[in-house]
């Protein structure tokens, strides 16, 4: 029942046609638009292959024996990373593919859920319903239930009482007049609600957020959330690594406007 | 006839799955794609409820319930702001929903066609054509006709010479060698005539492209069209709901990076 | 047979509806979403005039008229800029129709899938994929074959060693630690690989790269880039005019951060 690590990841990724169909066979058989949300399916090996032959070949050699099996970063971690810098960047083409490989890597569907709902907030409504989207029909496709994304102890996560009234009343001092409404949900609806529901472990939430800043070239709102990744467990392989992936995912440039922050956070960790 | 606002917005946001029904009806009728430029629809409450239940109940409670009916900003503002956001960040999936609402909230026809004109040039012709088809589709199916989209006394606003003058000189010195093609377009494109076009008011012309600027992360360019918004009319209360609403639709990291910008404007005002 | 420039130029964009419904026709004839990629098509001027008759006269007298039209960078080198631009920014309603131009301006179907596949490094691997998806609809309906696609002598082009030695230590230096993965990756796939690949000239792989950079708003990575076009061969006029027509399919905000950036590096030019 194992797969090898690389085996899984090269059933998972090199195998994309295979999965590409499952994943659209369903929507393909209607043209009922109005039950079918989305009904892209991303290229195969072979699509590529017929517009670049070089892209294939990076696409097997690099890519998919490559990054996906390196040390460093699990490929559920990597899968993680991956899902979302494709919603930070309203990839939809290459979605269906990756959720599809985020769930075989590991992922559960209640975290995958929950990265979704984080990022309605740190990468815009618009962005996660294109994520809905697609996961609905893969959702759909695959018998997950709603039973399945909450957890059985829905106990909020502890919090940092101390640390949480430091980051309020520093926010409330810089912005508090700017737009206090921004404040106000910050504090109610971000650190002391998303931050703490269950259905993703801290780690997990701030190595999504990280990945969506730097996929969307936040720069400067890279210090706080890899700090605060690293407080939850991150480790600077980890987070080295990630940069490695989102590299390729969100682009070398994006992954360089962030290396030097990246430096500077790391440097001043004790 | 007259609904208050917070009913207003609740049958317009919060019956989603109705408005996106209608919205794709006719569309997904027939399969001519050759006629048909857009048929996607947005995901409905219960679309998101079967992904995640936790982002439902944001939807619900904090979004169209909390958001929507806040002060501050009028559904009709918040809704030339929304759009301009989706515009700006190419968020097609979101679209069909809030260009409905836009025209719910009393945005007339008019002035969505030049939102979707001015991000033209403010959010790239791409960007603008993506809400073309999309738009194009509701009017089509709202029966919207051209005529109802232009002024009845097509006479360009008022322009303050010297201030224009004085701009243009700025940017002859500063960039006139860089690009002169980009310098010319400026004035004769820009600021002589779509500026002065009398389809949208320019405190509104103003609010479109603060959200622009605010959703793609151009901040450099915040304080110039900051400042000439509120010379528009733009309140600071007003700027600061904007900004409340540009982090849900475009992401709390737009915002928290727009925020210190958005403070020295309003601190450098008399 | 040969068209003036401004002739070929109209025939290519103004005539959008003729490439439209080509470019959609054999996709419109069956609704087989496993076989088919992408089955959008470009507003065409009339869909542009139903949602905006001010937007359509812009498209015809300042976009198609007048920008294209332009000296100081040719039809050819346009479509370069405006297809990165697109692919950088996901503009995927838009990319139909200048994918298809590219073709009709003399871009070669083995440039243009070689600026894919630079792309897939420099604006992100979901981007490379939108744009696979609907290039692989176009090249099956224009019959182009993969033998089109790779250049007879498959040789790398000839390296700097001493110039690529100090960028690789300088790298080294900054990040080694950082992100080990990204500096290898950097070193070996991108300057050791991918810029010798002989499908595309340097001038015009540092042309894709700088206008991919301008539309993703990623300043900090001009300089590098900027600079290096010019060692390339890329002239300041042309760069100059590369601007311009970004102001169009990027967003004037885009180019304005830009400008003062490339200011400093014509400054600095020897």
């Amino acid at each position: 029942m194992a797969l090898r690590p690389s085996r899984l990841i090269t059933a998972a990724l090199a195998s994309v046609s295979i999965l590409a169909s499952a994943c659209t066979a369903d929507a393909g058989d209607t043209d009922d638009s109005t039950n079918t949300l989305s009904r892209r399916r991303t290229p195969t090996g072979e699509d590529i292959g017929k517009v670049s032959p070089g892209l294939q070949q990076y696409a097997n050699n690099v890519v998919v024996e490559g990054l996906w099996s390196r040390p460093g970063l699990s490929p559920r971690d990597r899968s993680v990373v991956t899902v979302s810098a494709l919603i930070a960047r309203n990839n939809t083409v290459e979605m269906p593919q990756q959720i599809t490989a985020a769930l075989d890597h590991g992922v559960e569907p209640r975290e995958l859920s929950e990265i979704i709902t984080h990022l309605a907030f740190y990468s815009g409504w618009g962005n996660a319903m294109s994520a809905v989207a697609i996961t609905n029909d893969i959702y759909t496709e695959r018998g997950i239930a709603t039973t399945q994304l909450a957890t059985p102890a829905r106990q909020p996560l502890p919090l940092d009482e101390a640390a949480e009234a430091r980051r309020a009343d520093t926010v409330e001092q810089d912005f508090g007049t700017v737009s206090p409404g921004v404040v106000q949900y910050t504090t109610d609806v971000l650190f002391r609600d998303l931050w703490l529901r269950p259905e993703l472990a801290p780690r997990d939430r701030s190595l999504v957020t990280v990945s969506a800043l730097v996929a969307s070239g936040q720069v400067a709102q890279i210090p706080f959330h890899l700090g605060r990744a690293m407080d939850n467990g991150l480790t600077q392989e980890e987070a080295g690594e990630a940069l490695t992936q989102l590299a390729f995912y969100a682009g070398w440039p994006s992954v360089f406007s962030a290396l030097p922050v990246a430096r500077e956070v790391f440097a001043g960790r004790p």
